[in-house]
């Protein structure tokens, strides 16, 4: 199609046009990504990740800027987790970040988290592939880290950036959960604030500081006046060159590749049971009767399961 | 078995067996569950959620207190994010809950997060049918909410509590994407500190105030102090007779049962699917494919699927 060939010519509409088959999960946009896929593997995918008011959107929007003097063009996706009714994504935070658009070496897209299946929406990595065929050598994830968000976007990202700041209360236990175990940088931001060298004192002792040969740093930043962020870009960049240098780069591309497949292997095969009709009207009886306690859900579920088989 | 006669009979270290085998996916368990199901339907299931460092398990601990007071038994699932590697519940903020436990009237269990769909583990359904069939009149479940946890507690709890504090910096909006809608009482906790009655104002603002007949009430708490807790409890005993007399128990039941039953075949589907052994090996081999850029993960899951076809 026309589109692929001025997205090969770099027209940034054709790439915006793209970003929104993909993230709409458009037959088009699929087919888009079968056909570019071959053209990735080659950005440094980051994930930036920490508790709503860690300021990870300040950060982001000054390592735009860090990243800028180097040269290099830079892609973002911000995933927001979506309200469940209304579906819209957070917008204050977004604006800040949209300041750096008038940049064309800067590509941003806030996307909301309909992802089912942990943090990070489906489309999420057929969008990193877009920015990475578009030869963008760097590509920046945004995701609110809780819960299983963490898990995700440690098997997308070469490169995971964990936020903590101070003053979330004495809560500091609960980035021991999960989160912190899938950091190769960690950051304390808003350093200025009173208590960063306890939140400094306490990631020191729970981290692990060193893993697989790279040790893990701790960089101070106060994203709003910059200070540190160059500093953050370039443990960034240190730890691609120890990716490469071990050999470890390549063990994180095949599990995202896991992870991509079996996600969708998920989604296709639930997408295939919720449209089958018979399985439908099975399931809307059964449902009926769990709800009355007339049948349990185990059982009703082993139903549905048998009755599938039949039908294939 | 013997397990479950001595269930019926009220013995706790039944109750307790029984948990812990459902809580571990046991087959026992599971048949326990289609047995008691029938008894299943009698408790008022209360979600109670917020972020990290909102105060959420002092607060049911202070609850806990206001229930029994009125001679209720009460049952609690905590629900911790897991860590993807670890696996290990966050301890500290459990023990303050475990203080109530030598009462008999109250069972406590604080179960790891395992859940790949949404914030709740795929048992946490399990655990709250085995205290409804002990005849708990009240189950409190809490959660982490962030992202999609809110929708998984809005589906499982017919009223969802949703805390929020003061200090947690200028992110208010955050609450705003998804949590506060499915919250039918909203609370400020801490409301001791500074910054109290602005978080009242904002939640004031965003909040719907009324819903199908239910106005959302705003309920100032201080759980240190237990002030503001007897409210609390008088609002969610309020939502419960609302539902009763508005006929609303009945979709909230129903909307429970669809979620189980979606998120079990999903599991079930999922399970069959790797457990599959010559899907497994072609599996293999393709994640191998699109980690090397041979292949694209769109054609892969594709050609995964027609397999599977051909073999069931």
């Amino acid at each position: 199609v026309g589109l692929i060939d001025r997205f090969h010519a770099g027209d940034p509409r054709a790439l915006a046009r793209l970003a929104s088959l993909i993230e709409r999960g458009d037959p088009v946009g699929e087919a888009a990504l079968d056909l570019l896929y071959e053209l990735t593997g080659q950005a440094h995918i980051v994930g930036i990740t920490g508790p709503p008011g860690a300021g990870k959107s300040t950060l982001i929007n000054a390592l735009i800027g860090a990243i800028r003097e180097t040269g290099r063009r830079v892609g973002v996706i911000a995933v927001d987790p979506s309200s469940p009714f209304g579906g819209g994504a957070v917008l204050g935070d977004r604006i800040r970040m949209m300041e750096r658009h008038g940049d064309d070496g800067v590509f941003v897209r806030s996307m909301a988290s309909r992802g089912r299946f942990g943090g990070l929406a489906p489309t999420t990595a057929g969008l990193v592939h877009l920015l990475d065929a578009a030869g963008f050598p760097v590509v920046i994830v945004e995701t609110i880290g809780a819960g299983q968000d963490g898990v995700d976007i440690g098997a997308l990202a070469q490169t995971v950036v964990v936020l903590q700041v101070p003053g979330l209360g004495d809560d500091i236990q609960t980035i021991k959960s999960g989160l912190l175990e899938v950091g190769d940088i960690l950051v304390v931001n808003k350093a200025d604030r009173l208590g960063a060298d306890e939140v400094m004192r306490s990631l020191r002792q729970m981290s692990n500081r060193e893993r697989h040969g790279w040790s893990i740093p701790l960089v101070r930043t106060v994203a709003r006046s910059e200070e540190g962020v160059v500093e953050l870009r370039c443990q960034i960049d240190a730890h691609l060159d120890y990716l490469r240098a071990s050999g470890e780069l390549a063990n994180r591309q095949r599990t995202a590749a896991r992870a991509e497949v079996l996600s969708r292997l998920r989604s296709d095969l639930e997408r295939r049971l919720t449209l089958n009709p018979t399985v439908l009207a099975g399931l809307d009886h059964a449902i009926g009767e769990v709800a009355a306690r007339r049948l349990a859900p185990g059982g009703v579920v082993r139903d549905l399961l048998v009755r599938l088989e039949r039908i294939e």
